[in-house]
């Protein structure tokens, strides 16, 4: 098994931060415009991600596998690109100082593949726009997203 | 053990990106401003990262362990971080289309601790550098990068 995880800090309440990542509009803001499903704890969120000239490039499903109030979100994705499904993606909250420290993972990957690495880098951009959005008002969701390779 | 992977392309000759990569010249134009040493295989190279009012906030010593042109560059960290000492640092590069893919890894982390978190979004963040460097000249190599949480 291989993981990715990423800490990033945020000039935020903690409760800013927590709303971003547990809800449909705070998804949208920072990961990727077309989200859309439930994200009450159990339910399943729908994430697609498009090109610029709007053909999909990837989509996805996570069911919420536990949701604690500015502490964490714990999805497990159960649709989507062939090494995503059964990973798990979790978003762990706690302050210090004037900041939010988010550390984010996205563990269980079968194999660390190139794909992985990818990701990983992804990951960063979508932290970076998490960041912006909470602390600004304004991310860069997909297709708005900060592209980094030949993939995407 | 636990690794750090990333995969970003650049549009740019094989032959620039190793030079960014193997060269004291080209890695103070994306990771530090304050590198010395010699870059050859078997020798090491020096880094220094300072605060924006000059105190200095983290330095190594890297081993270059193997250099294959165009193609690879491998470092050890002899000195540094409690944490990174006798991790592996590869720089692994390919073609593909117009674009030159580095996959980097900072690999055999002895637990995935926070600070590795930490650590993959900075390299993430100079990751980028990297790229901006070879694409435009310009990077944005430490202490001019860009910060993502209370610890740098």
């Amino acid at each position: 098994m291989a993981d990715i995880i990423h800490r990033v800090g945020i000039n935020a309440p903690v409760g800013k931060v927590f709303e971003a990542l547990s809800t449909v509009k705070g998804l949208s803001g920072w990961w990727t415009v077309n989200t859309s499903g439930s994200s009450k704890e159990g339910d399943s969120i729908f994430f697609q991600f498009l090109s610029a000239e709007g053909t999909e490039i990837g989509s996805m499903v996570m069911t919420v596998a536990a949701l604690v109030a500015d502490q964490k979100v714990v999805w497990k994705c159960t649709s989507g690109p062939e090494e995503w499904i059964g990973t798990d993606l979790t978003f762990n909250l706690h302050r210090e100082g004037d900041c939010t420290i988010v550390i984010f993972g996205h563990r269980n990957w079968k194999e660390p593949v190139e794909f992985m690495a990818h990701c990983s880098m992804k990951w960063a951009i979508f932290m970076l726009s998490l960041k912006a959005l909470v602390e600004t008002g304004t991310g860069r969701p997909s297709p708005h997203d900060i592209k980094i390779d030949n993939w995407n």
